[in-house]
């Protein structure tokens, strides 16, 4: 038997990434031969970090998984996935409800590029931590360092109050 | 790089096996190098096809597929998954609701024996498909045979009227 | 344009009926110009109460409600819809877990005669009223009387208890 | 038995109309003598096209379903229902969650007017078809010509990318 | 036993207070010994109503409930509930995608605070009843009296159309 | 202020109590004075633990916990809790299904009883326990120690093999 190398692709803003997301790219990387992180750049939406900064900072997040690789996402992810040679694009669930918001999308996916999306249950003591709760605790001043890899904490705070000490 | 079979569990009753637990077996062979479809022997419920007939009837459904192969999960889920090697648990998803009943036995393998489970969204167009409902509409006399593998209507039908003659 | 009479079927076990049957019932009566209420028999449970018990409970139920009938379904309910001409059933729901319940149904009935399942939503003031918690009250003692038609407690207090009295 | 003829709406946005909004009207087509298709008008946001030309599309998209029209829905819904002599609003579903979204507003409308909102299943093959997901494909590249009636991809490319020339 | 006061928090924007979120606080009087209403600042959403205008009127829709008082929450809702010394948030949900929805907010409050979040089930017949659905009815020239406390309408119309005539 | 002390009833089968049991009452603990455990007792199903055994489990399972106390619910939970006077139910949640599924029994014994039932969120790292999954485990043979509290895992095995041995 010929055994093909397994792709898989991680798509997301990851504004910032959160350690919810690398436990995601952790339990795709046991499934899958290479992962690639896919940083999608959206331009209806401003972001709180640059695409760049998102890059970086997950890039090192993942440094210490061999086979995971991190690249932008400037068009449709359906496009990028036939590019990198992909077999799957890899979501994380929390919910029932997560379930229902992403099922329109991975379709959308399969009748654009035939890419199957397949979902992982992230680590459940990690079921607080998201994106957007991590910009809203920053921005009322709460700590954010327990829920992010290192050096995000830093980024977030400095892009949102000009400042990389820590709240106290 | 060294590159592994990857090898994934479909675990089910069978009772019995349908177009969508097919389908979800044909998108899990695009996913993993190798896929052993598990059939589940519960001795607390009384199955309408034996464990050896829902075995063979799947095995018929999916011989035209390299690198799949139909066995007995005589114990624990986890135990098997072990056993054969396998690096993820494939399951089809349906809708939010599937996925929280789903869940719970998902962790409690990771628990258990360390193993993913790994979600697909079946073909749509198969939604209404479930052993369950064929079996439903089998017992009050209704057509089953474009919701199932050939050879399984019959089966069906013989085992609940005493007769393989299809229903008029 | 040429008006045809359009006919609905309310199918269910009804065991017994509740108020929330009844008000999903005359809601179907705004829409429909005729409303069959459909009695499943089922061969495979045990009902507390007979199918002619049910239908006759709920017939009184709806007798002052022109346009509305009871009746039995025997085999599939898809070949009743099919008998009776109705274009549509019509189910009450209370919440999003009960709509992924009845989907597999609905779209099992559209394929088998092509007939449409309609959604309305019960009043939510009755949204704790259903057969099998109406059953489990009544089992353990608990008062009934608010929460079904004109003679259905007497009917259940009976079988349960063997008297119609009420409980105190 | 006087027949008076059964008028529902099927309200929306419809910016722009999809497979999906035509396959539900014409499920409702098949339920109610006359389908009014009431295009919102909401000044709180800006919509990728105008209200004349979303009804534009519809319009052409059904005309050759006899007894659906498509008219402008300037205020509140509620209204219009009462207006038009509606006994129903349409809507499709294609998850619990939808329901659960919708939910609120079903009620509010039977508070408002007293009519009654009726849930039916989209065909499960365009179920990753909706109006936000075919601006998100179009807006980077994608193709959408197999996901909308006739003309809505060249109107929405026009609009978005200043011309009307097929994606390649 | 040495009993102490429990206290618990009701937060949210109130933008505007309606029959729904009395309800909710009223449930919450009744399961702890204090409430306090706690309003969000959310600067990064610009409200209907200023702060201090929610704040009064929630403050007079339960002046007759002892042990329940409205404060502003400039920072943290967790901080909030250490300064306050609450032992709980109390918070209602009409169904599960809700429960979806305040999950993670619940867990990042035990997480930031230790926090619990106890969530009670609002009154049914007040399903349809929200602020942005209340916001959304009076932009539209709805009437929303029936729907919030005493003064709430003219506040809103007031702001809206310029004008506390009640709509005909 | 005059303080009453707060009772709280955490009901269930408790079929075997879980640790996840154990961690939902030791929440109500830190919301209410006192904490009944109620052990059902379901005449209609066959327990694989006696309800004396299912309660001599509970209570040594939560002897360290001031305030907390288990007996049995012979008849209504409903009446049991006005009984011992308590002002709320308690029970814990996984994911929004949970709460579909019990929001109906909620609002019957607020019907019935007057009687709150609060949810609260169990601890994500158990979301994977419940007594049918320790139960199913167990079945098969597969080790249930580290789901239970101390002594349940023995009186499991001893019922379902006849031996109190660890399965190694």
């Amino acid at each position: 038997m010929t055994v093909v190398p397994r792709i898989a692709v991680c798509p997301g803003s990851f504004d910032p990434v959160t350690l919810g997301h690398v436990d995601v790219v952790r339990r795709a990387a046991t499934l899958f031969d290479e992962v690639v992180v896919g940083i999608g750049i959206n331009a209806a939406k401003t972001p709180l970090l640059s695409a760049s900064e998102r890059s970086a900072l997950f890039a090192s997040a993942v440094d210490d998984l061999p086979g995971v690789r991190v690249e932008l996402v400037p068009g449709l992810l359906a496009d990028f996935c036939t590019r990198v040679g992909a077999s799957a694009i890899v979501k994380g669930l929390r919910g029932g409800a997560d379930f229902d918001a992403e099922s329109p999308m991975a379709l959308m996916n399969r009748h654009l590029a035939g890419i199957e999306t397949v979902f992982v249950i992230g680590d459940p003591a990690l079921a607080h931590v998201s994106s957007s709760m991590v910009r809203d605790v920053a921005r009322h001043g709460g700590a954010i360092d327990d829920l992010v890899p290192a050096g995000v904490a830093d980024a977030v705070r400095s892009r949102l109050h000009g400042t990389v000490k820590e709240v106290p």
